[in-house]
């Protein structure tokens, strides 16, 4: 297995998520990152012997041209990246840049459609397989180049707008469907059939619907591979997942809780969206009730503020009855640079599905739960649950593996 | 069992704390208290069949002249209970104040001293053992007046300076240098002697001496009984002790950990004593590094702001480095009541060690770590780690009754 | 004069701003509340000898059944008014609720109508000048009962929803057309027509139109005599053109300004219907730009958490560009009791129109600007220069009343 | 004059504040930065005809070797100034390098002589005369050097610690007693005399005392010259003296005010050592109850945290009480970059004092109290009021002028 190297294949190849853990592999690769942000470096997961970052090999869709010096050297004027990092890894940037080949943009709506600079396709006269089977010419054409002893793909496109039709429960119903030309399903869950039918892990950082549907986990089960999601938890909501449980513990009344998010990079611009941002707003507000028990007021905003850039900063206000009815707060202020969050989660993501891909894992690994906002397979919130149940499917595995 | 009722003996039993607890719980005893703010409340203790409500009975030491009523009603003024619950049990708090001996304050400083309305000792010509006797006099009485099964005895007094000297590690070559007129050592340990020789469960809800050391662990397997402690954590130590487990599970690099602390009642009056408030600063402090396994620079403040009262605000600044080394920031702001928060725990903690006494347990109890911001008997600091070997202990212990 | 009293008319004198005012105003009767919180017994204003509290008697309008005593009680539940201070003022408050008549609902969406007791009018059969005769009645059958020199008439009634059509820009041609049934125009603005024809002052303290209309205007000329408003200037806004001046005077450029206001009063009930909403934003939303000169991004919410009550507390987040570029930020919470803020400006206002009805003020009073968010008469914003308007206007009117 | 140059000669030349100020006087120069900032550039300042940037000439006094191109890359990686920025004006910075002479560290503590490159002096055996007229030899050196038409000194050394001493309140007194060696008198005082005696401004932006003392006053009114100072009013002192008059003109009762202030410059870590930051409290401090009228509890802390570097964190807790006795809050977070806000003010004294010097203003300039915590000549700390009064002063030293 050492000789042969594993595909990464971030779904929105050029975005700011996509960008900064592409710098920030490179960086591991030339090493001159140190892991701070990496979970997969604590001590804790040694044991799993986990795909080493040489190992990895970077290409993606995307639907804009791709640049991905350009984009970097964005990110480093906007203080995400350090510059001297991305001088040093032009070369390897450009070539990445390369590998980059036109995604989808199916029944996405109008605020990503405008980002796009792939010609448009006529939603109405193209069939999703026929998209697929383009999406998994890529994937394949990718294998062969590289001699690539697997794929994992990673969806990191912008958040689509919120899908309200049923798919049917089971892959032998939904398949056919896929023929129809115009049928309603969205770009996320195209590339998500696409990597499960080539028998590779999927992993869906953002709150689109990629492969959350009962006939994906179907596919997944019956291809015998793993996938994991949905929505990466970052900043606020990863907050509240650490934050709720403390209420909860203490027996401490959560009345209220009201969080706003301000930020300004391009995932702000899409959720300005009220679309999108439907979406988000869902899987963002669901962890306090989740992890409470019972449901407190709550009220979560996203807004698109220009200057903030890639720095997402939150305010939660969270009001709470205690001891014979004394009402007391806590705010707290989030100030996070989202990209610089989300990358290295990606980057673990990618060595934790491989791992589990490797140990016979099917259908959605709910030991990823931690990393997710709504996680795939489980309906446990609360981060340090999340965190205990990680290190048990470390342990576990390492077991199996030993 | 059921026929016999237990005593709660508070250490400091005007203060806000005692008060608040002794208002909370006579309106419990009433059925006038919602149960929030109580751990022991919670669903998941119900297995352990604990002391009700209507089985305990109030008495304690204090050095000023107790009226409760009085202290009360100041707190009602000052939002920490509601005015009508206080007047609703006018007749109980006067009864308890009845039941208030006079305490003592040996080697206290002049912080406490101050206070007290008790007549003053001379430190010098006084045998730490003539006080012990004089405590265990008090307890005595009272478990032969209200015919008691036993009684818990509770350290809610104003934190002492800090003690610098160093004790003999066993109960046996203590016991002698008892005897000595004005042998250096703290109120706080006397009177977690006078409760342990007697066989009666000591808690430290303070990060006066009490208990910690070795000695007077060495006294509590002598004599078969638990002890806990240290150090009731209420607020800002709290919240520490959730999110820092945050960022070490997400291998985020704290760089700074400021916490500033204001409030304005009597325990921030004495704290205002650099003396007084060197032990607190400690056990606050401590966690940080405790939790992340490393020592980021980090700052305590406890500053007395006559008009806060008992509402104690805290701003905690953090400062981290993430992926590719970008700086990012968490400040929370926290406004509490801190006797309200503090209240019901010194109730759930009556309850906790009077199960662990009737089921065996001897020196200090770790499970009962999350309640403490230096527990003894363990050295984790992470809460839900902490709340999670509760629950643990929880369950053996529902086990070992049934 | 002295021997005459003077009316205060509150429309919407059941709210809560209303009943605060009401509460303290009988308070200052009585001795019982100290001066805090009113600006005009600063002693800047000593030299214009305003009417004093005891010359003022309350009565009102308000579409809901009035129990000043019950809504005052509440209040005191939330923490707005000391409840020994209701206890106290009980008498006059049963007394006072006795003088206040039936309000209207003309035009006034869905959200107020729904909160009133009155008999509901079909919009389209009534004629405006029908509805202005009747509030002119009920006021002067207050003249005639309390024997008043003069009634001053303060609109504190929750927001309406924004006002979308034109009105003519002369009262000679907008008078004909209030004999229209069903003709489009403003409750707020036939009180503020009742009051004026009646040559009584008029304050707007809420977003509503009120008094704003050019046609208005003419009116308050040719029955010479004074009006102001508009939207009472409490808690963020009053923020907003503290700090904008700053940043102009320093010449640091801002480069967005987000606020978010959180509340749970009736008024935010009102509120989180879109269209009430609409025209309190634009006003809150309009100051920083108007005391800066430019437009930065702008955001401003306001949301309706029950919890909080009349607890207002918003968050405002301002980032701004320094010397060479330099990103840098500032953030407030505010933590304020709405009406306990807005009370006793509406008392200021009281004393401060009748000095300008007295000393031949007509039309809106420019000088009194820094109390409102959007005001009459001026552009000025920048609460520094409204204050300095406002003194000047003091220096001016002593020295002609001398 | 037009064809003479200005002399700017920057006392702790080698500091943050003095570098950033030098890069944005040489960037400004050479066009490369906006006029953010600089209050100078707004339009109200216009007819002032101030020195223009191109006629100022950059020297000074620094006790550390200097390497202003060192220092600007490492604020450039601390995100003070940006990086291209410095590496355009890498010439110009070596050049002004050469330019800055071995200051003095007489009588300055150990906080400051530990930071010293320049040879250890000892106090005893030195007379300050004799240090004065090294100073001043320096300071003639650079005027025929550069063939100035004049020199303004801008003290922005370390804060010195408390000088408790008093000095007589005539220079005629005081004169002579500097040819004593060991003479107790600040290195700052020495500095001030140096320029005054030439005929120099001089402008003391640091808490240090410099020509604060009665004595110096004299001299400078003897030599018909003007200065200005103390501390210049950057970031949290700004906010309270424009915060501090709303509550005031609100009648709204401030109860307590406290600031606690982080950063993790040279500055922070001088400050970081009592003496030194007690200098700096004291001014912090006074601005407030200055403004009231009256003494709330106030509390300022100043705190070194080394990973926040340039970046200060304040955070203000305001409790206030307002109509009937509500008790409320706001808290506010200012993070600034501290060289960034005190650099643009640095060069805009120097424009006014110039603009003073030509006018024949002497001795304290009290229409620049806006720049500076403790403002010299008046007790003004109204931060609305200073700016009026000082466009009041380009008003009529306009007028003046034509």
């Amino acid at each position: 297995m050492a000789e042969k190297k594993l595909g990464v294949w971030l779904i929105g190849a050029c975005g700011n998520v996509a960008t900064t853990a592409t710098v920030g592999l490179v960086a591991l690769q030339k090493k001159l990152a140190p892991k701070v942000g990496l979970v997969t470096e604590l001590v804790e997961f040694a044991p799993l012997e986990l795909v080493t970052w040489d190992e990895l090999v970077v290409g993606g869709h995307d639907i804009r041209t791709p640049d991905l010096l350009a984009t970097a050297r964005r990110l480093a004027a906007e203080r995400v990246v350090p510059a001297e990092l991305v001088e040093a890894c032009a070369g390897e940037l450009a070539e990445i840049s390369t590998r980059i080949a036109p995604g989808i943009a199916y029944h996405s709506g109008s605020a990503i459609r405008n980002l796009a600079d792939v010609p448009p396709v006529n939603d109405a006269e193209v069939a999703p397989s026929e998209l697929i089977r383009r999406l998994q010419r890529d994937l394949r054409n990718f294998v062969e180049a590289h001699q690539l002893r697997g794929v994992v793909v990673v969806n990191v496109a912008s958040t689509e707008p919120t899908f309200a039709s049923a798919l049917p429960a089971t892959w032998n119903e939904l398949a056919p469907l896929l023929d129809e030309p115009g049928f309603a399903i969205p770009s996320s869950t195209l590339y998500a059939i696409a990597a499960l039918e080539l028998e590779m892990p999927f992993v869906n950082f953002t709150p689109s619907p990629g492969a959350t549907f009962l006939a994906l986990e179907d596919l997944a089960k019956q291809k015998k591979i793993c996938h994991a999601g949905q929505d990466g938890k970052t900043g606020e909501t990863l907050m509240k997942t650490v934050l709720a449980p403390m209420f909860a513990h203490r027996n401490l009344d959560v009345m209220s809780w009201v969080g706003h998010n301000i930020f300004g990079n391009l995932d702000g611009r899409i959720l300005d969206n009220p679309d999108n941002r439907a979406a988000k707003v869902a899987t963002k507000d669901r962890v306090v009730s989740g992890t409470l028990g019972y449901d407190p007021q709550t009220l979560v905003s996203i807004e698109y503020i220009e200057s903030l850039g890639d720095w997402k900063t939150a305010w939660d206000h969270i009001h709470f009855r205690g001891f014979l009815g004394t009402f007391m707060t806590l705010q707290f202020t989030w100030q996070g640079c989202d990209s610089a969050l989300a990358a290295p989660l990606v980057l673990d993501l990618v060595r934790l599905v491989d791992a589990g891909a490797r140990g016979g894992e099917t259908g959605a690994m709910a030991a990823l739960a931690s990393f997710f906002k709504s996680p795939l397979g489980t309906t446990e919130h609360d981060f340090a649950k999340q965190y205990a149940a990680l290190l048990a499917w470390v342990a576990e595995r390492s077991r199996a593996a030993s």
